[in-house]
């Protein structure tokens, strides 16, 4: 790469920090990228870092030491994320959605990449100053969410399927309890599709008395996994008896009235947990 | 937003632009977000584009009129995709990962959001001056792919199943052939998931026969769609009748000898359409 003047590097690491979120890169890194001193690397990180706290973008932590460097931990703000969460639920509130059986139409949300990207914002900024190694869904509407998660928070993603795949080699499989319907079936997830000992987080679209989610735990112990966290984009309230005891929501759909063509949306508690987080400290 | 100096500018400047892209921005947009002149805001846009066009992450382009502004195509250059190719037809040529029955395991490749965003940044480069409206793929293992491409096209994606779904209201369902196995199969698309008349990019993770790629080309007519092209991560070669003419491929899966343990992997024909794009002129 030519020797860059300040504004081009700006542009260049800014390009450079979105592309490589949670990674560890050396300021001899873009020293040498950029043919520069490290005095104006630092300067130029300063500049960046007072921006994107600035604008709500994420931070840029500094890691002292030998393998040091800086760090673009990705991370909405309270304030974006209640704009995001108020259009959410106005969004969620449309009669339109309603089908038959109670059900919500949801991909016009579910098949939008900037509204699942914005989804895997929230999560991944809970999630900031946490150790993950994986991402865990079952398939189908949890997958993007998973990956926009996974992409914030620059791990690989495992995907539970609920059928047996011949193209994935030896699976692992559970048994469980569907929640609402009380029925047992059976979910599968490749052997070499997560490491043993991972940290992982859940997520899933939807939860109604979690037994897809529980079924996912049981599965992380065939594992020798560990649970970070859960998160859901829609929780359904006024369940009897919730398989799941902690998880973090976006939204909760506390009512949809079919006959009235009703449908009640609250706020999650992500924004509560969103507040509350710091970054002061690594893990 | 406060008032920025350049400096600040270009750093918010690369990151709303990567956030938006193929999206017209005015200059008055920025003007008044950072207080600062047009005329400043086009030196800035100048430095952004050359730094772009020189990195291969993309362009600028300048839309005149009275709705004119900015618009950044993300692109990967030539040199880049070539680089991403060779590693991947070496990952990829691993005797490890053959699978019973001459299966090739690829969830780790699939399963890492970096290496998905690489694929789909391949595939919008070859169609940054094409009109598209929506991209196509079937579950499960098409739909990261489906994202990263959306994601930079910055277009909604339409996920086809093969189950039949009751929370998606009605469907539309068609029967397909089987490329290889020649058994008639179901897949189904929610009515309200794409809209009639849409131009449509359809992507997979793997094409053999090409039955189930031509089964969404037959769900296409259904919505009154136009196929604008097709998309897949790795075609198998040696197949006798293909049922599907023109697609772009990221690899060619030549041999998988299960008795030597020996796998043969080219490049696919993406690297030589790559070569064909120019951003001159805009559909």
């Amino acid at each position: 790469m030519k020797k860059l003047k300040r504004s081009g590097r700006l542009v260049d690491m800014t390009y450079y920090l979105l592309q490589h979120p949670h990674e560890v890169i050396s300021l001899t890194h873009f020293s040498e990228r950029y043919q520069s001193a490290k005095s104006s690397i630092s300067e130029d990180l300063v500049i960046i870092k007072e921006i994107f706290e600035d604008e709500g973008y994420g931070t840029l932590l500094t890691i002292s030491g030998a393998s040091g460097g800086v760090k673009f931990i990705p991370r909405i703000d309270y304030a974006q994320a209640e704009v995001f969460m108020r259009e959410l639920i106005d969004q969620l509130a449309v009669p339109e959605r309603i089908l038959p059986g109670g059900y919500l139409y949801m991909m016009d949300l579910l098949g939008s990449p900037r509204f699942i990207q914005q989804v895997g914002q929230v999560f991944a900024s809970v999630l900031a100053n946490k150790r993950i190694d994986a991402v865990m869904t079952v398939a189908t509407k949890g997958i993007p969410l998973a990956y926009a998660v996974a992409q914030y928070l620059d791990v690989p993603v495992s995907i539970v399927r609920r059928d047996h795949l011949v193209t994935e080699g030896s699976m692992v499989s559970i048994n469980y309890v569907s929640g609402s319907s009380k029925r047992i079936q059976t979910m599968t997830l490749a052997r070499r599709s997560l490491a043993p000992n991972s940290r992982v987080f859940i997520v899933d679209d939807f939860m109604k008395a979690g037994g897809t989610i529980r079924g996912m735990m049981d599965l992380l112990d065939e594992f020798q996994a560990e649970l970070v966290g859960i998160g859901v984009l829609v929780e359904s309230v006024g369940v009897e008896e919730r398989l799941v005891d902690e998880y973090m929501s976006i939204t909760r759909l506390s009512e949809v009235n079919v006959k009235e063509r009703k449908i009640t949306v609250e706020p999650g508690n992500v924004l509560d947990l969103l507040k509350t987080i710091t970054l002061e400290e690594e893990k």
